[in-house]
């Protein structure tokens, strides 16, 4: 019987015009996160399956590929439920292993811990145009480091990365979730229901002022709760000014050094940017890893719906490791998003060598075969690319074909007798 | 409760020293092939469970990791057997995937198809020193490509590669399963016995000549066979010379083309190569894969037992997935062990950048945070390596550390006042 052609369902073959980009891409993006001090680390694809089902993943637990006992530890006949069946799991992110890396391995690594992993994850999502259950995720992380340093060296980081590719223009948006809550609970929700408010805030580009404050009356308040907070909403300006605008405003609620960080934050990396883009603060920016603790940052390209990259602080889940709490604060691209936009806009890599392709006469002697691949030697140390094939029947074509392929220069090669 | 620290059995965790030295052997390896008109390629992790076990992987059949069904195709009160419960599993090796890739766009790729693959593999194998369930593999190979072209190339650009790294002195060691099989029934072995003929023979080394007469004479046969067999070893010698010696020898036996292409081969190995080493001729070489066709291939490295790349012909792989057979022929190096190899011996990756760290004061003011921030941006632009921290407690220390990861040039920064 023929085996199966195709790759599994939702996962992709990556051909090689798209592969030349994430090359480039990752070779980029190594280079630039080392430039600042980044140290590249990897975990297994595998992952204890109690690490992946400790909540710290939301949604993303739903979605696990799991692998099933090996050998004895498979008893089939007696396990009852899924969970009896299997020790371990695709990763769905780089941020859990990362944070079991370094729990176990802490004492080894400098401090902070600047990190960065390229690696491919795995979500048993709906299969949907654009989106496959293996995609590449590209993390740094700063670990160790309670202070907005971290903050503004992941952004400069990442942002510069982005401006080598050619982007510019874009948008870094950040909010804090200590300002998100502090709205909250200014306005009048109780903390219980703060995950809540969140959701329903996280909606409001897509459903409205209005949907927002009904479904903030069905969390059982009334109108007052929902008009004092969306028009906190609207008075706020999208920079600095509104930062400060909100320390006076919600004193008694917000933490003054939040807002003021956040000032550093967006002054600093203003100021010290190597790509063209702005910062702004956005108060309505939710992110939704319920692991965040403090800031929250996206970047937003013009005419791109949805974020390019996306992080914040995660102060919180490295004590699930070790009993004892380590700030920590991560940016991830998105890794899969720049490669389509890259590929769509017929983006050329600069890295490009020249390339040769030499084609050989069927029946070439063996001497006259070897003094092509002498050339193709030399081209090689002068710096070219070399491809050496045989001539086809239809040479025109194959030229053609070479030439779509990059080849500029063809060179045929007959035999002398 | 705490989640596990440490990795899933027999994984590891990649520690920043090694992980530099793969990340530049990865770049180095794709810049080499690229060279040599090899272009990048990647399926998915996850194989159809179907293909896996197509009896195309031998031995590495056994150790798949599978993977459960998801959602209602999991049906666990009825499965009878493990079958019934999964669907996919981690690819053990790259040269699967690569001929389902091939087969399934075929209309899509160049022909011939030279390809290069980097990716990660799952073996569970028996955890034991230095060898991991997940690893990866570092494959180039050319499709369509029926001449001996295509070991010739495969041959110079892995060599060459090789080279790069500074490897020296290494030996191609190459064979033909042809020969192996000329040899065998002219000694008197029947072709049905092949197989179990070549088992024993690949252990001449380890259990030497007496032990394998033994074991060939355990088949069925009378020593008159292994006598033959053993004594046609003895006289050939492991050159070009050799193959001579076979080519007449065993005539009417050995197709004659077999032993002028792989003289052919060694001859411009010889006179194209951009590496220092040599080319032997290795009549007893077997390689286990029992998909091999013609010619295979090893390299071996003087004081490190077994062999850091391997290869061969495989012709008729792809048909299973096509039904028409395309010739294929494929190089793989070992990753892990030539990692293993470069980090033992001390191995420094020559594209080192200078690297810098600034120490930040507690309390530094925000415009001087900005103004180191400032530095480090011009520093970078001076392709230099830029870390910033905040000074810890025990200066003394830290700056220990930092000149170990290398900082030789380390600027503390006070506050003004």
């Amino acid at each position: 019987m023929a085996l199966k052609k195709k790759p599994v369902t939702g996962m992709k073959d990556i051909m090689p015009k798209e592969m030349e980009i994430r090359d480039y891409l990752i070779s980029l993006i190594k280079e630039t996160y080392k430039s600042y001090g980044f140290i590249s680390m990897e975990t297994p694809c595998v992952e204890h399956i109690e690490n992946l089902t400790s909540k710290q993943g939301g949604d993303n637990e739903k979605l696990i590929f799991k692998i099933l006992k090996r050998g004895e530890k498979l008893k089939l006949d007696v396990a009852k439920e899924e969970s009896d069946l299997v020790d371990g799991g695709l990763r769905y992110d780089l941020t859990l292993p990362l944070a079991r890396y370094y729990a176990n391995h802490m004492n080894e690594l400098p401090s902070p811990f600047k990190a960065t992993q390229i690696g491919s994850v795995w979500r048993a999502d709906r299969p949907q145009k654009g989106r496959f259950r293996q995609f590449t995720q590209c993390d740094i992380d700063i670990l160790g480091e309670g202070s907005i340093l971290s903050e503004i060296e992941l952004i400069l980081a990442t942002t510069t990365m982005l401006g080598k590719i050619g982007f510019s223009n874009f948008t870094v948006n950040i909010n804090d979730r200590n300002i998100l809550k502090a709205m909250a609970v200014y306005s009048g929700f109780k903390d219980e229901d703060f995950d809540d408010v969140c959701i329903i805030l996280d909606k409001l580009d897509k459903i409205g002022e209005e949907k927002v404050a009904e479904e903030l009356c069905d969390l059982g308040y009334s109108t007052k709760e929902s008009d004092t907070y969306l028009s906190l909403f609207k008075e706020v300006t999208r920079d600095i000014t509104g930062i400060r605008f909100l320390k006076t405003k919600l004193a008694g609620f917000l933490d003054e050094k939040t807002a003021d960080n956040l000032e550093m934050i967006i002054d600093s990396v203003e100021r010290a940017k190597e790509a063209e883009f702005s910062v702004a603060f956005d108060p309505t920016m939710v992110r939704g890893q319920s692991y965040y603790t403090g800031t929250i940052f996206e970047i937003a390209i013009e005419g791109f719906g949805g974020s390019v990259a996306g992080g914040g602080r995660y102060d919180k889940m490295i004590g699930k490791f070790t009993g004892q709490d380590t700030p920590a604060c991560g940016f991830s691209i998105g890794f899969e998003r720049i490669v389509m936009i890259l590929l769509e806009s017929g983006y050329e890599i600069p890295t490009k060598k020249e390339k040769v392709a030499y084609l050989l006469e069927k029946g070439l002697s063996d001497q006259e075969i070897i003094t092509v691949l002498n050339r193709g030697k030399a081209d090689r140390e002068a710096g070219k690319q070399v491809l050496i094939v045989y001539m086809k029947k239809n040479k025109r074509f194959q030229k053609e074909q070479l030439a779509e392929e990059g080849y500029e220069k063809i060179i045929d090669c007959y035999k002398e007798n």
